[in-house]
């Protein structure tokens, strides 16, 4: 059957035509969503010395997603982060992503799944892959003299299945909020402002559970996750762990991302017995107390023996390769989500072997921190060699991104990087 | 290198010795969440003439599963959906799967990820697929006469794009919960007590965003989706299109799931002028009017024409093709989510037939029916040839299944089928 002959298609072009004359078109402006915005306590900052996503209290959930530029021109790089810089202001306020005076003859600027909705507390954090500033030999915008020393090719680690698909990335944005369509709806308007500069490569989604701000949030193994982590509002810990310092030239006031979808072999975790689950943990599931203690709070005693001189902690848990103890003081601020992909066709890396359709599920690993090289490389060499839990975890994608200061208003994201070069 | 040698194999036989005597065992016990469970507004009655989630107004979060039975006997399927309904009876009041008394030697009856966390409103709804009648033409379970005479075989409509992996199914679970953990949470624990007998077969995640209760949620095409539907509290309504009657023998009380994940061309829809996706919809963007009217709750006015005298609401218009008064009155309870599975390699289907890596998102449709042959069939045969929001929409899964009535305390869900036969 020919397309004309198709009933399926309506003849799209008459209908245009069509259109302006018979249709009364309703203009989407900022309006419906100013009422909302005016909730201020809903609105986390966007201007600012830092890039918000980064310290701010951990919303329900995140959507990350990585682009491949497709422009050759440096100029249009930097047209695409002005863009960007500008509709994220927009977006963290609740507002559509441009106000429109009159759509009737344009795409609306906004795709308007979040119109009316306030800001839900909706972050949006820019970064940077080693690709942007030199891909293969390619110095595509001019940018290979300023890639940073800490901006690394992350190391191949022991264990790691990264699937090309869902690895890497020019660019990486991290949109987070209290609604999933909020996050969503930020880096599908961030994709459509790309269109002539950059494609999506891969995105991910996650959440966090709804426990209350005294409880620290299980992950998909139903253990706490989060109990020891940078402390937000310590500036000094900020500082050391978190933030670039003058050693980063453009980067200072920046930090640096590593974002890791972790698929979790939930089938063959949730077979394994309590205790065996505590030990490679090295907390108890229920209170998220040190193995041995009563309370989640308690130090985690790595010198603590038990009757017969075993440490308490296991050599190879979970939670002693993870200690800054065990890494020379080494820490990075986590802000992980649970994800689900629903199943996938999977066949497990351990006995019994088992393959077939299984979730595709695990931990969204997202961490700061102010140089990979003695954050998330120091820490994660180990583990990845020794850690009980790579049993039962699989790193498939995602990637190390610079994520730079953030911007005065009317300045743009990454404009200390363009504008040194 | 042999496993005997891998630095990454821990010795976990060895590693339970020593553990039993190590470490302090803390069972995972009801106690954490009692408190919480007593907080009644949370919770959605379990027990009942009919199940809940159809008529329980929707929760935030949706986790829809459909599972292949992999037993030969009949006995096992009722053992099963016996172990379903009393988990079903407990983590809809926020409970554990099961109570713990000593986990020490045992895997944990719960995976722990909601530990803590109180009901959220989960309702857990149970269907069966046409396959677990007769699949083939085998009668696995003595069940083949009793096959509701409304259990069809969905016809093949126009345009659909069914993934058979993300299709059919003997059984099916719709978990819904105002937290995404929780919904997750339900399913795994269903999946778990099924190891011997079932094996999911796929499984979709939805969300609608955070609107107000008096507010319509938008779809992520940003239209107002759900303005006209069946009022769940009207109970001569519900027993017309959604609650079977006496003509369904043992499946009274019940109702017809359709659920089916809609993959929206968001890159597509995204290029399209305001005034043509208004024209495709049937109503206004912002305000979700019909066409030509002011407000959302304003009549579709299916004969009203303008100065022309071409109809307001286009003849292939989604609202026009979707009203009752275009289907005999037909009428079904929808329940929609949007999804997000990231991106995944698509070539669309229509001008100028881009292909890449594009946004498997979209909506995760679900309508219940009291005779899905009056229902959804009869409503969606006509849309699928006609509707012009076919060229951005494609049908990639789902199914049909019979969800019987609910069940009385020390029942179970489908009692009335198997104690029939």
């Amino acid at each position: 059957m020919s397309r004309a002959d198709d009933p399926q298609v309506p003849g799209r072009r008459r209908f245009f035509a069509s259109a302006a004359g018979a249709v009364a078109v309703t203009a989407i402006g900022p309006a419906a969503r100013a009422a909302a915005a005016a909730a201020a306590s809903d609105i986390e900052p966007f201007w600012g010395m830092h890039q918000g996503g980064i310290a701010t209290p951990q919303q329900a959930h995140a959507y990350v997603a990585a682009f491949d530029l497709t422009t050759a021109k440096r100029a249009d790089v930097i047209g695409l982060l002005r863009a960007w810089t500008t509709a994220a202001a927009r977006l963290t306020r609740g507002l559509p992503v441009a106000a429109s005076t009159d759509d009737s003859g344009a795409e609306p600027a906004d795709s308007g799944e979040a119109l009316g909705l306030p800001a839900r507390r909706l972050t949006i954090t820019f970064g940077f892959g080693a690709d942007l500033f030199i891909k293969g030999d390619v110095d595509r915008y001019r940018l290979a003299q300023s890639r940073p020393e800490a901006l690394i090719d992350l190391p191949r680690f022991n264990g790691d299945k990264l699937i090309p698909e869902r690895t890497g990335g020019d660019l990486c944005v991290q949109a987070c909020a209290d609604d999933p369509q909020v996050a969503f709806h930020a880096v599908r308007q961030l994709a459509r402002l790309a269109y002539s500069a950059a494609k999506m490569r891969w995105a991910q989604a996650g959440f966090v559970p709804s426990y209350s701000k005294q409880e620290t949030p299980r992950n998909l193994m139903g253990f706490k996750d989060g109990t020891m982590n940078v402390p937000v509002n310590n500036r000094a810990l900020m500082d050391q762990f978190v933030w670039v310092g003058a050693e980063g030239g453009w980067m200072r006031h920046g930090s640096y991302l590593v974002a890791r979808p972790i698929r979790i072999a939930l089938e063959h975790w949730d077979r394994m017995k309590l205790g065996f689950q505590e030990q490679v943990v090295g907390r108890h599931k229920r209170s998220g107390a040190p193995l041995g203690r009563e309370y989640e709070t308690d130090a985690l005693d790595l010198d603590a023996t038990d009757s017969d001189g075993n440490p308490r902690i296991p050599e190879n848990s979970h939670a002693r390769l993870a200690a800054p103890e065990s890494n020379d003081g080494a820490q990075v601020l986590r802000r992980p989500y649970s994800y689900d992909n629903g199943l996938s066709f999977t066949a497990e890396r351990w006995p019994p072997w088992r393959q077939g359709m299984e979730f595709d599920a695990g931990l969204l690993f997202v961490c700061y921190q102010r140089d990979p090289r003695t954050g998330f490389v120091k820490i994660f060499d180990k583990m990845s060699k020794f850690d009980m839990m790579n049993q039962f975890v699989t790193h498939v994608g995602g990637g190390l991104f610079a994520c730079p200061s953030g911007a005065a208003e009317g300045g743009y994201i990454g404009q200390t990087l363009f504008e040194i070069a």
